[in-house]
């Protein structure tokens, strides 16, 4: 455990790291997988094609999308049936909120870690 | 995916969580689990019952502070040998810094989710 002679004798001055998500009551209810995927599916206007790009399976796709849907009053993603093009998949102005409102708060948390970097690297010392 | 029937009418008033690691130039440095083993290594003077009160191997408990000890120039964990009772195993002065430091930026963290709460509850809205 106490090897010297083995132990690499370069300081380690590490970064501070971290993750954050929103909890709902039934869990985690938006994190960076989910909003990657509302993102996807903005981008594509379609769950297969947005899975397939995250190389998710499509059932856990839909799974994510229903579980956010659940938990609240407007959908965050909703389906339109029929139409000469068939039809579409799109994330609505509630969603589209929520992704804004996900990376402001992650800008504010990268902000937060990198202000810690003195007390982290006090480690160092 | 809108089946607006049977969606819980019920507003979401999410709270944001996370967490924190400190991140060294081999992967992870120090985070919950690693502190948590310091703490108990410091309670027990043993790897083997710190590892068991945590229900961890003690294989993985001796990686860890492995790990940990070889990415610093001073130890966190020394263990001596022989003496009438058998060796001993401590938690060194630089491993207590890095304890006290990890939870001090913990409390900062917790601090700054909280403050976030308003931002996340106009999801709500």
């Amino acid at each position: 455990m106490d090897n010297r002679s083995s132990r690499k004798q370069k300081k380690v001055c590490p970064s501070l790291r971290g993750h954050i998500w929103i909890e709902g009551s039934e869990g985690t209810f938006l994190g960076y997988g989910r909003i990657a995927l509302l993102e996807r599916i903005r981008e594509y206007g379609s769950i297969t094609k947005a899975a397939k790009s995250l190389e998710m399976p499509y059932r856990k796709a839909w799974l994510l999308i229903d579980s956010m849907n659940q938990q609240v009053p407007k959908p965050y993603v909703v389906t339109s049936a029929g139409g000469r093009r068939g039809g579409g998949t799109r994330v609505t102005p509630e969603g589209e909120k929520a992704i804004k409102v996900f990376w402001k708060i992650h800008a504010k948390f990268q902000k937060f870690l990198m202000s810690q970097a003195g007390v982290v690297s006090s480690i160092c010392k």
